[in-house]
């Protein structure tokens, strides 16, 4: 087996496990920094790992079309590639194919699309997807799955986790690599009982983790959140359950608290880069002239970087004269912001006190900033 | 006296130097990463630092625009707004009135220009410069210039030289700071004899140091090469000596013969910035193709993070895909580069084999990259 995971605490649905990888071990509620093309944008492989993340999640549609994963296979493979020492997880590029590339035809056999990088015409199978993240070397691939847009007809949605499940069967046929874990993803948008039946199909194939797939397209948060606790319980309890792509602080909160282990999201390096930092008690945006003379640190519950070395107004002079350093500063508080929200998960999980925590943490003190 | 400057060997004309200020020790000869708006661009000052440097230069005319030396000042003088705990020296923000100020008109008094930054029109007398170096609270203050472009008459040479000594005597009796130190700039182009006058003029003033100005702007290397030793010999001995705005390291070598004790130059980090990495044996441009498979590391000669972490392959790809990481990398091992170009050299000149060496490193092995 490439990964083990472990259970070591419940509180309510909440879970607090222990997933191990090849590259090591990931505490879980676990956030993973998205390195979409290799890099955690504007951060240095030990400024994520001090950071505090053990996991990293790197973009198969964007890495097979730059630098190609035939390419990062002869330099040694991703970890090495981009000196990253810990754990990477690859999505299967799916989800870029129907959101990113033109011209693509689906079919039974996958997914045929145009590269948005030099206009060839590319082929993705559910062979192919397990066939590149192998040469990628990450420690999980996820299978390649259909995610169906929000507001898709009911027999849209059939047709396309009828298709889901047919070609996880297929990668974890074509899967070779002994220290490579598979994860099966669940779609089914809003409808509990497509995601359940999706679910079981799956859980009979006897995948080492399970993902949802198709939330965060588009439905409002409170539907999600409503669907998720179904939705995880739904999925084999002894596996780890992975939510795609999501999201917001409030959005990790809900779903840890449906027994959901793993995120990831580009939401704490996208804003970092737009100057938005996260704080427990509101989101500050860093170019607002209220900053020009603002002596205080970004977050003074913060031990990053950022919040220890530097003021708010420091941090708005970088914005205001376009310095690099103003994007590496935010991105480098956000991801630790991320690091401390499910850190703090994990200890109220193991303390039996999630509920109570995670209201807390909810309610902030907007005075605070 | 706010600094001390002991010399600890000499090598025919090259000199071994220690700089203290209240911000700590600086080895010459040195090199000062410039840090034009409050942050050397990309990197973290740990980074800066860690490359070797104890000293870097920030730009008073850009700070002064923006964010402010006023606002500065009560945030709590510039090493805490940079949050760089070693030595500062700023311009005078001379240079960048003549070389980017719009609508200037200069008299005996000083100089008027326009703001690039948002229109304003701003006074900037000898005592004003000074006054904004010290709000900003630099260990090394730079006198108001005038600084001749290349190419002028010889009764504008006189008059900006003549203007440059007024200006200097007018600097020094506007210092109030007793933790900072003003230094002079000769001018005179190419004429050593003018050169020679200045120095001796503003000599007579007793600065804690003297620079070299108006090189490097226009004329041929060759040209400074051959006036720097006389200009060079022209300074007092007992004082650091420092080339402002210089340069390539084949200048710093030739400088650093001729007595020179401390440059600055932006060409690190902004080469750096456009995918240029310095090597001993040549300058590489990651993002020509040809380092698309490059499995060997930038420069197997350098201890930096990009030398070895990572491939000239990585840094290629970050340049192709546009990402931060490239320009910090090679910002990062750029920097490195000319601290351990001016390390050599104190080495050298320490064992007496500065000649040699120095011809030795310009010779290099262009086999090697």
């Amino acid at each position: 087996m490439a990964i083990s995971f472990e259970l070591l605490a419940r509180d309510g649905m909440a879970r607090r496990g222990r997933l191990t990888t090849p590259h090591g071990v990931v505490d879980t509620p676990a956030f993973m920094p998205v390195g979409t093309l290799g890099t955690v944008k504007g951060l240095l492989p030990d400024q994520v790992r001090d950071a505090g993340a053990s996991m990293v999640l790197a973009n198969t549609y964007h890495l097979h079309l730059r630098p190609g994963d035939d390419r990062v296979a002869r330099l040694g493979g991703l970890h090495r590639f981009m000196a990253w020492e810990g754990s990477i997880l690859t999505d299967s590029g799916g989800y870029q194919v129907f959101s990113l590339a033109e011209r693509r035809s689906i079919s039974d056999r996958g997914v045929v699309f145009r590269s948005h990088v030099d206009g060839r015409m590319i082929d993705l199978t559910p062979e192919k997807a397990i066939q590149i993240q192998e040469n990628l070397g990450s420690d999980i691939a996820m299978v390649l799955d259909e995610c169906p847009p929000a507001g898709c007809t009911p027999a849209e949605l059939e047709r396309a986790v009828a298709r889901t499940v047919a070609w996880a069967a297929r990668c974890r046929s074509a899967g070779t690599r002994a220290d490579q874990a598979q994860f099966a993803i669940v779609q089914g948008g809003l409808d509990i009982e497509i995601r359940r039946q999706c679910a079981l199909d799956l859980t009979a194939l006897d995948f080492p983790g399970y993902a949802l797939g198709g939330f965060s397209v588009g439905e409002k948060p409170e539907a999600m959140a409503a669907a998720l606790p179904a939705c995880a319980d739904a999925l084999p309890s002894n596996k780890p359950r992975y939510l795609m792509g999501v999201g917001r602080p409030e959005d990790l909160l809900a779903a840890i608290g449906s027994g959901i282990d793993m995120f990831d999201c580009v939401l704490p390096t996208r804003n970092g880069r737009n100057a938005q930092a996260f704080t427990r008690h509101g989101e500050l945006r860093l170019r607002n002239a209220c900053f020009r003379d603002d002596a205080k640190p970004l977050d003074g519950e913060c031990d990053c970087v950022a919040c220890t070395r530097f003021s708010r107004a420091y941090i708005h002079h970088m914005f205001a004269s376009h310095e690099m350093l103003g994007p590496i500063l935010l991105s480098a508080h956000n991801i630790r912001f991320y690091q401390r929200l499910v850190g703090g998960a994990r200890v109220a999980i193991q303390n039996g006190t999630y509920g109570a925590w995670s209201r807390d943490w909810l309610v902030g003190d907007p005075q605070v900033p």
